[in-house]
This record gives C-alpha cells, sequence and structure tokens, in this order.
C-alpha cells in the first residue's frame, strides 16, 4: 500500500471552488486598497529571527515557525546546542515593512502610502478562527503631516471594505480608543511606568478572563488587587461620557488624551463614517508597539475581523528615522466565517464577474484644490477630503494630494503622473470643475453628477 | 544606533514598482491558464517532510528549508538528537497537487486541469537565475483518455505565455524528447535496469560539465568509461533525423518510441505550434519521476525559462489511483531576466492597463463537435482542436469537451454550466454555428469571424 499524507495541521488545501473564494477575497482587498490610494508591496516569507525578537523580545521565538537551510552544517549544528532557529516564517508582515521603509526611506514618496496581501504563519494550536497558515491584509500609512487625517483615511480604507463584502453598522463596528487615554487613566489609578506594559498586557486578556482570573493575573503581574477593580469603575465612567450632552467637561480635564478621540470622531462623522466607528476604552492592542489610536473591527459583539492603530516608534526601532505610521491587518479566516454565516460570501457566477473586472489600478479621478482668492484653504481641504470620501464610498478609485502646495498647475501634473482619468477641481463644496486629462476638456460639474462618475 | 537589518540571502523585497512587474507576470501566468480551461488550485507552503522524501528520497532533506514549530518542545528535542524537522517550505508543487489529487480521486472531474501559482523555496546557494524564494506556475493536465492530446495541450498553454509575453519561436523554443526513447537508446547500448536511473541523472548534468568530467562522472556511477562515447554516437544520429526526408526508418525500427514522438510532433504542427518546438534528445530532465513526454523552454540557446513532462506514477506513488498526468512548471526569475534583456518588459502604464482588465474568468467561447450524419467523428474533432487553438491564440478563453457524447444538448448544456458566452457548434472545417448562450439566438459563421470573436 503506497502512504497516504495529510496537509500540516491548520494548514488549507484549496481546490478549485475553495481557492476561488480566496482569491475573491484577496481582490476585494486589493481593489479597495487601490481605490484608496495604496501600493501594494511584498517581502520574504521568511526572515532572519532577529527582525521579529528586535521588536517583540525572545518570547515570541516559541510563538513561531523556525526555518533553517538543510544544506548548511553550521547552522544545523548551532540548532542542535539549543539555538534557535536561524530564520522564522513571517507572523506578521510589520516589521518587514518597516524594515523595507528603514532601507529606503529618503527615497519613498512622502507620505508612502503601502498595502500587502500575503500569507502569514503562526506556530499556535489550531482552532476555529485560527490556523497555522493564514492570508493576510495590510494596510499601512507612513509618514505625512496630518495624523488625525491619516488615521482616518486608514480607517476609511478598513471600512471600504466592510462595506464592499455586504456589510453594514449593523453587522459590525470599528471600535476604537487611543493608547495615551489608557497611559494616562494607569497612571491616574496608581500605575508606575514600570507597571504600564504589564497593565497594557493584563487589559488586553480581559475579554478572555473573568473577573477571579483577572484579579488574579493583576496580582501576579505585581499590579495589586485593587488594579482591576479601580481600572473597571474608570472604564465604566468613560464609556458612558457622551460629549453632546456635557458630561465629558470633567474628564477632559483629567484627561488631555480624549480631546484628540473627540476630534477623532468628528471627522469619521465628517467622512461618512459616523455609524461605523465607535469608542471603546477596553481597546488596547496585544501588542507593545502601538502608541496612539487602536482600534478592532468586531463583528456580532465578539468575533474581531481586522485591528490595528498608531505605532510612531516602530520605523526607528529597525534602524530608520522617526516616521508617524498608522496601519492595520485582516485576516481572512475569521472574515470568512462572519461573511458565510451571514449568508453574504457571493455564489460563483458573481465572484467570477468580479475576478474578471480587474481591481481599478488607475485613479478614476483625483480631486484637487482650486485656489479662488479669499477661499479658506481649510474649508476646501474640508470639501477635498469629503469628495474623496464620498467617491471611494462609491468604489472608484479617488486620490488626493499631500502636497501643501496650491498650485494648481503642479497638482494637475501630479494627477497626470499618477495616470487619472480625471481632475476634479474643488473650489468650494457645490463649486466643482471636471477636467480630462486626456483630452484636456474641462467644465463646471454638479456634486451629485461627480459623485456618479463611472 | 538601532540595528539594521537584511532580507535573507537570496529573498527578494518588493517595492511598488519591483512587485507590479510581479503582479503583471502572474497576471500573465493566470489569463493564460484559465485561457486554455485550467482552475486554480493552491495548497500549505510547508508540509511534512514525507511528502518531499516519499518521492524524491531522504536526498532531498539538503536542498530544502525545515521548518519546525518553536512551540512544540517534543519537536525540538527530536531535531537536536539529529532528525530532520517536521515540515519543510515546499521546494515544488507537484508532490502537494499529487496528495490533493489523490485525497479527492473519485470526486474530481476527468480529466481535471489544474494550474497553480505561489512562491517555492531551495535552500540552495543563490546565484544569478537562482533564488531562494521565486514565484513559480504550474500547469498540470490530469487524467483524460488521451494522452497525446495532453501532452499538446499542456504545451500549447506553455507557447501560450511565450506568445502573451512578447516572445516568439527565434527567442526561445520547446525543446521535446521522449523518456521511453532515452530508456531504448540507453538499453541498447548495454545498461541495465539497474543503471538507468543513474544515466538519466548523469544525462540531464551533461550540458554542465565537459568531456573528461562527464566520462569520469559516469565511471564514478559505474557506467562504464564508453557510456559517454557511446551515447554521443546514437544522440548525434538521433539529432541528425529528418524523417521527411526518410532517414528515420532504420531508427524507427531500433526505437518504436520514436513513433509517438513523430506523432506528437505531427499534432503540434497541426494546432500551429510547429514553429515553437524541435527534438532534442538530450533534454531528459533531472527528476527521476518522469515517464513519457519531456520538454524544456530554452531561451537564446542556453536559459531554461520552463520544464515539464509526462508523469504517470506519480499520482500513484502519492496512494491515489493510477492516473496520467502531463504538466510543466516556469519560475519567475529567469523568465523576468530574459524578459528584461530582450526589452520585452513592460513599461509601468501598459502593465496598469493590462491589470485593470482581470482575466477572462468565464468562457468566452465553448467549441462543440456538431453531429452531421456522415460526418467523420475524427475530421471534426481535429477541426474543433484547431479552431480551440487559434482562439486561445487569440488570447480568447476557448473550452472543449473531453466526453465520448456527441449528444449535441447535453454539450451545450455542460458549456452554459461553465457559464460560457457562446457556443461554436463545428460540423466542419468551415461549417460552424454560433449560439449565444444568453439569448439562445444562433445564427452560422465563417472561420474568419469566428477566430475574431472578443
Amino acid at each position: 500500500m503506497p502512504p497516504t499524507f495529510q496537509p500540516p495541521k491548520g494548514t488549507r488545501d484549496f481546490y478549485p471552488e475553495d481557492l476561488l473564494r480566496r482569491r475573491w477575497l484577496e481582490h476585494a482587498w486589493r481593489s479597495v486598497s487601490l481605490a484608496h490610494g495604496f501600493e501594494e508591496i511584498d517581502g520574504p516569507a521568511f526572515e532572519t529571527i532577529d527582525l521579529y525578537t528586535a521588536k517583540s523580545g525572545e518570547g515570541i521565538v516559541s510563538e513561531i515557525f523556525g526555518v533553517y537551510s538543510g544544506k548548511d552544517e553550521a547552522e544545523l549544528a548551532r540548532i542542535r546546542e539549543g539555538n534557535p532557529a536561524p530564520f522564522a516564517l513571517r507572523p506578521e508582515f510589520t516589521p518587514t515593512l518597516a524594515r523595507m521603509y528603514a532601507a529606503k526611506a529618503g527615497a519613498l514618496p512622502r507620505p508612502c502610502k503601502w498595502f500587502w496581501q500575503q500569507n502569514c504563519f503562526r506556530a499556535e494550536r489550531p482552532q476555529r478562527g485560527r490556523l497555522r497558515e493564514f492570508s493576510q491584509w495590510n494596510v499601512d500609512f507612513i509618514g505625512g503631516d496630518n495624523p488625525l487625517e491619516a488615521d482616518v483615511e486608514v480607517i476609511q480604507t478598513c471600512v471600504g471594505l466592510l462595506r464592499r463584502v455586504g456589510l453594514t453598522p449593523k453587522d459590525c463596528k470599528v471600535r476604537l480608543n487611543d493608547r495615551r487615554l489608557v497611559v494616562d487613566v494607569l497612571k491616574d489609578i496608581g500605575l508606575s511606568e514600570e507597571q504600564m506594559a504589564a497593565g497594557m498586557t493584563l487589559l488586553d486578556k480581559r475579554g478572555k478572563l473573568d473577573e477571579r482570573e483577572l484579579i488574579a493575573e493583576a496580582e501576579r503581574l505585581g499590579l495589586g488587587k485593587h488594579f482591576v477593580v479601580r481600572f473597571t469603575e474608570v472604564a465604566e465612567s468613560l464609556l458612558s461620557l457622551d460629549y453632546r450632552r456635557g458630561t465629558i467637561t470633567d474628564m477632559l480635564t483629567r484627561y488631555n488624551a480624549l480631546r484628540g478621540l473627540i476630534k477623532l470622531f468628528e471627522t469619521l462623522v465628517d467622512r461618512g463614517l459616523g455609524d461605523w466607528c465607535e469608542f471603546d476604552f477596553t481597546i488596547v492592542r496585544g501588542l507593545a508597539y502601538y502608541t496612539g489610536t487602536v482600534f478592532e473591527v468586531i463583528a456580532d459583539g465578539e468575533r474581531a475581523i481586522a485591528g490595528g492603530g498608531r505605532y510612531d516608534g516602530l520605523i526607528e526601532t529597525f534602524g530608520g528615522p522617526a516616521t508617524p505610521v498608522v496601519g492595520f491587518g485582516m485576516g481572512d479566516v475569521v472574515l470568512s466565517l462572519v461573511l458565510s454565516d451571514k449568508g453574504l460570501m457571493p455564489a460563483a457566477e458573481p465572484m467570477l464577474d468580479q475576478l474578471s473586472q480587474g481591481p481599478r489600478y488607475r485613479p478614476d479621478v483625483y480631486v484637487l484644490p482650486g485656489g479662488k482668492d479669499g477661499a479658506d484653504p481649510a474649508t476646501i481641504d474640508g470639501s477635498v477630503r469629503r469628495m474623496v470620501a464620498e467617491l471611494r464610498a462609491r468604489g472608484l478609485h479617488a486620490r488626493q494630494t499631500y502636497k501643501s502646495t496650491r498650485n494648481l498647475g503642479k497638482l494637475l501634473k501630479d494627477a497626470s503622473d499618477a495616470r487619472a482619468r480625471f481632475a476634479l477641481i474643488v473650489e468650494g463644496e457645490a463649486a466643482l470643475t471636471l477636467k480630462d486629462l486626456k483630452t484636456g476638456e474641462q467644465r463646471p460639474i454638479s456634486p451629485e453628477e461627480a459623485k456618479n462618475l463611472s
């Protein structure tokens, strides 16, 4: 009898109908990324193990798959002496992104908007929703001088995907918080700088432990037995805040980081994302590197579809210049389960039709600020950003400029260089000019007509 | 100073402009595969190491990257005792394909036409044209009852890619041979069954060694010192054969396997592939599992772009039913070098345009044999196959049936089920009917018009 072979536990075989679903999801990821002006990159499937221990410490070695060349006797000898393997299968892409950005920082555009879509590997015990190999989508906004708008653009991209696959704010929410607010609160209830990391780790585990376990864990971590009770009190008062009713005033005095969060929510509402987003003070994210905004997309109150936030120290850790970054990751496993359970996974026929379309690699439209005398630049910028958000929500590949110049000639050249089809020049919320970048023709256009470009 | 990190030797970072070229190539692979009626599959990036040693022996362990979970102490202990790692990064996809086919053979279509496109890993010393991680395209025709036509269809798909990326028969050739002919010749010059594998291994190394080295290697392998001289004599007389001039008659008597090769060439000429293909008795392919037709695509007389052949014993080796298979693989590294050197790598703009199109997932046209009384089925089949070849060469997604039934109603239903746009019914080389499968309308159509469907 010849042997029969099984795939390794926690990995998947994709027969044609299985792969069609994965390709459809990847196509949605790619299409949404491109529509929001991100460019795709990729790196090696395995990296030197130092790349992962540098950021996450030696502890991560037990979470990853070690890789070594069967040809290299010296490597083998070192492993047999008890050392870790020289390489590791990537458990996540962020360290590779940081390494790649650091290596060429001076030559890259500012901001640098990158997405990535490939497989990751985790040496975990497989269970529902967690596999040892899975597909992952990362979106990162690197650099730029407007962190608030970068946060909003990244969240907009994430919501863009949710919309595209048919999810609604009834199905899932982007739950937002700010690490700086958590740090303020932890200080306030008596944690020292040294205890901060332990406090974050504990908070990230909150949903998985009951109160008794939580208190025991807090004691084990040296956070004191009253930590959990005090934290819960503050969390509850924060979660009941309503800035429209004025209950926030006292808290604002106490926790300065709340101001940034309020501004973030106001901007999200302005871009039509208000229904999707909610404040959740219990979101802290497990990884140590987050420094500001953090968020998770939670379906039906419990299943995490995506997670991300701001990690401004990351590029420096990998030898690059100090550079702000905000990004998120989304895996295929939980998302596919959610879509299947909700009956949102399309049949083969509409999938084939979507795949036959191809993503919109060329920008459909570049939205530019018009420079009429007397117009308030901030007002125009707001109109530009609202228009871009609207066009992207309708599936178009829409871009805006990140330059401070208002020289329309230069901006039109950028739009042309990016191979956009149209430039949409905004001189006011309702004063729009559409320019066909191929023929050079231009004409006034109403906001309604602009939003229905195709 | 924070550390700086490098990608592992022999792997690549893909910045946006680099990844665009890779995506463009993958898009060409996918488009050509679909146009030729293959469906995409995928499997794990790492497999249990037994999957590779089963087919290729223990020797392969030194050619691959070992993988183990950092979490599993028992695994680690076994490695430290000197055992190989439990998993390996895939050095090639064929064992996974065989495992997947064997696992579900009964439930799969016959024939089963699969393609695959992902990364592979080799623990080799990196050099020009050889990396430790690279992209690979595999095309496999599994099962079916017409091995000759399966060989032709696979070669047609390979040439389809060469055409699509702008290569011509002046740039590269498909060099064909048959393992059975090589076995006949090796027997004829005195090799025993036991020496056969050593003989093949030596022949595959021929291009890399000079004559002195080759003779030494033959002696080392126990093939005798006259082996190389005798083989060269036969090879030269075989290579000078010209069946149109009758010099082949004597050889045909001696080597029966030549008959199959001649039939293969005649069929390739019939499908418009004659200019692309040539006989090369020195092509044997390194891997032990080939059993019949073998071929390599060689650019400029030396650079191997692709290689493949028939391996009828493979599925059985992996626990499945006896099933004929023919397939080939093509990597991105050599092909990209060849395209760049020849100025055939497109600029960004045409790449973006092609990527925005999306591959033709739905069949454009299903070509079906018409059943007029008195028509010779073999003649009709020839016309069908020539038409399919022609349509595919023009970039259309064209399919044919592999069933023996000539019941047009059933065949039209298959075409509909495959979501084809048109059925083209062939009742003779110039007697064609086009049926729109959406509207049901049908009308006579000339061969010229049929070939220009779009």
